[in-house]
């Protein structure tokens, strides 16, 4: 009995798995019966109790029939089975449901970051340096020195704490008011959407987006099949002026900043469009996803608490500030939804973990968050004049800036390129090892939105040290100087 | 100009916001001329930089035009928006999606557990004193010293490493063969089961389920708006012959140890399982919510990989090893889904926290889960012995128990009471301040399921001492004996 190529003295374990096999593979013939458990523990050397133990398991199992004084037979149902194995059926095709089947046709397969670049301008990295290390990990200390006896699981809503802290944090940063009780604590901003979008739209809804907007946003929408709706954005934001035209149970907007185009939407806009969400029994999705971020003036208020109105949902993250990485982020929701959002969070997955929760509201609490956020603040400030200093000694006018207010972003067209070489320039940048990103991929396809017929470049700038930055724009420089050479078929200058 | 109570010199802050309430409110009249920054400042004793910072804010946002030479003037917008103001409209009732609609109706919300409790026996819980906590603190220190230098998103399937290290946990621990790319990480099982609902069923589907089940399963399939098909449980977990009878999409199964009962399904009955799949061209999806725990035999080898098919996923959690409030569990599922899951998995929520992945697959890679697994399958095998001799002590043959060869609880049936006392049972189990939970919420309302017509308790005994749990079977023997008196009105045992 072969027994395959373990080290040490066979076990129960290995014991019963051969068996199993061979029972199954109908080693032991029609009428079954296997070696009495001494016949077989002197076959392998081994104890009687270990070949009881491996009965044991096949009987309890259900593949053999143990009995008093005779030897274990194969059970009926295994041998019946040996005796008419279906030929393996060719699994059809795979059957999703109508959302698993629109997944794939609206939505983007992750890619991994390139890791051969010198230097990269992806947004949304942090910088590892900026993450208060020891902070946080005094603060998961603390948490886990204060462990109630039992390890549970705890409100979908989010620790009380935590809500409580981020209630403080909300009306001193960004002068919001809300209860503790309208907060849902979620795993970043995708899953604030992602919930949002499951609560407020059916199939044969409509919902409203700026054009550009945050891709994942979109995705999130459009995966409930919802229609979509986009409206232009300039120098101010949202165009709102065109919502009168359509009706839709939703807006994702971003009137802090823009993303990625980067405009503050203005207070005629922002009361124009809670007029039209009012009108139409529509909810407004704030995204504040930057709102710590502002290099000119403070922070401007969010839309959330403008008027007083019960249909906005206000979305907040750390991923800007602390780590995208953490996976954590809130919603202040009307309290007319609060138990539907607190329903629906425990639906999707319980509750944000416990320890990532309690963490943040330490650091809340005592002040070090908001200290952080200042010092992260003048640190990409640093980041940001160091880039848009490079941009104008390697590019002087042949570029406009947009953006550069506030987050962490930038968007640079490039006056020399039509959008229709967006990607080429992207492939050239790519030749020096410098990683640029298009925004034409933020647009919405198959629109003809109102945009510069310029091939735009989303530069973000919060995981790069000052030198890589410059480094980074030098290198641009130079491959877009090859890339214009090449296009005229002039000399490149060097 | 009354600028509120809080002290120190004014900052440009307080005076923007003062200056903007008093905007919106209309203090400024028709004409909507402002002081000019000179003499603000010579009436709030600031210095002009202070108004100037004020007044940029203001016109940033649009609130004022700011001129070359002349005094500030609101903005024609907000004079508009002042002259016009629309009454607040009574907001219609809050319009929600038709799986927002679903959610009240199927689900209970969140409740938090008593803290009065001298023992509670309320399952799912871990003790705190099981939870490796010096391993974990070193586990998450590791993943923090390797770090990359960029924070940023990951692989939405989760971390490689983890996947890896999960790859060959399964192995070893369930003989469970699948590639790390069949892995996506989830957090808990609860997102698993989400993940799953949204993927497969359509509105108009049909879903199996063990009668009784676990309820947050049963609520996760519900909130699709697919019907559910209750399959009778009897010692041997779900009577699969009756599945003859119906066409579904999945089946979802708790095969290692039935749950709440504990059935094992035997080797006949998987077959039959996965055959009526098959024909169906059907999903199983096979909760191993505790499949670390047996205390009689090896551990069950798990129905995936039983017979060469494509359409069983599993689903493992770290809850019952580590802490439910980790929110950590994973699915192996079948090859031509593994794209889907990855894609539904960003759209929810991205991907499960880095830090907690990087430190379970830390755990694993070193050996310490597994010799951690081993300690708490052990103590648990202790608190087990204990429970189930204070019960006979207590009780003797006045109950039945269920399900007590494996997991982390067991049903106590009581004989002396009908399922329909259920209730009263448990609350005057509370007045002793001892917490039990009544099986029928277990099962499917309105259906007639074949069970003893006993009042059953479930019992999980992760969380307690053994000295707790045997104070509490005390305390719950007393307290049934006066229930049973009381019933009786004859003079209670003591």
């Amino acid at each position: 009995m072969k027994l395959g190529t373990r080290k040490g003295a066979l076990g129960a374990r290995q014991i019963y798995e051969a068996l199993r096999d061979q029972i199954v593979s109908g080693v032991y013939g029609s009428d079954g019966l296997l070696p009495s458990s001494r016949a077989l523990a002197g076959e392998l050397a081994v104890s009687r109790t270990t070949i009881t133990a491996a009965y044991e398991q096949l009987s309890a199992e259900g593949f053999i029939d143990v009995r008093q004084g005779a030897r274990p037979r194969v059970a009926p149902a295994v041998v019946d089975q040996n005796k008419t194995i279906q030929p393996p059926r060719i699994h059809g095709p795979t059957r999703l449901s109508d959302y698993g089947n629109r997944l794939k046709s609206i939505s983007q397969p992750y890619q991994e970051r390139r890791h051969n670049l010198i230097v990269d301008f992806k947004y949304g990295d942090l910088a590892l340096s900026d993450f208060p290390a020891l902070a946080w990990k005094r603060a998961v200390n603390t948490t886990m020195a204060n462990s109630p006896d039992r390890l549970s699981y705890s409100d979908p809503k989010g620790s009380r704490r935590l809500r409580c802290a981020l209630q403080g944090y909300l009306w001193r940063a960004r002068t919001l008011r809300c209860s503790p009780d309208q907060i849902i604590v979620v795993n970043g901003s995708q899953q604030g959407l992602d919930v949002c979008a499951r609560l407020l739209l059916n199939e044969h809804d409509s919902f409203v987006v700026e054009n550009p907007c945050y891709t994942s946003a979109r995705y999130a929408f459009r995966a409930t099949g919802a229609a979509l709706i986009p409206i232009n954005v300039d120098k101010d934001g949202m165009e709102t002026q065109h919502l009168a035209d359509h009706d839709a149970r939703l807006a994702y907007v971003t009137p802090s900043h823009q993303y990625p185009l980067g405009g503050v939407m203005p207070i005629g806009r922002r009361h124009q469009l809670l007029s039209w969400a009012r009108q139409r029994d529509a909810y407004i999705i704030e995204d504040d996803y930057d709102g710590e971020y502002r290099y000119d003036i403070n922070p401007v208020p969010p839309l959330y608490g403008l008027e007083s109105t019960e249909n906005v949902i206000y979305l907040g993250t750390i991923s800007k500030t602390l780590s995208p990485a953490l996976r954590l982020g809130y919603l202040v929701v009307p309290s007319q939804l609060q138990d539907a959002f607190a329903l629906a969070k425990q639906l999707a997955d319980r509750h944000t973990p416990t320890m990532e929760q309690e963490a943040l509201a330490t650091l809340i609490e005592s002040g070090t968050y908001e200290s952080h956020v200042r010092r992260v603040r003048r640190r990409n400030g640093e980041r940001r004049a160091v880039l848009l200093g490079a941009l104008r000694q390697a590019f002087g006018d042949r570029v406009v800036i947009e953006g550069a207010d506030a987050g962490l972003h930038i968007v640079v067209w490039f006056r020399d390129f039509p959008s229709s070489m967006e990607n080429e320039l992207v492939d050239a940048i790519l030749t020096r090892s410098v990683g640029a990103y298009p925004v034409t991929s933020l647009y919405e396809p198959d629109q003809s939105a109102i945009r510069p017929d310029f091939a735009g470049l989303v530069l973000g700038y919060a995981a790069l040290t000052t030198s890589r930055i410059e480094r980074g724009i030098r290198l641009m420089g130079q491959a877009v100087n090859d890339f214009e050479a090449k296009r005229r078929s002039i000399p490149a200058r060097s």
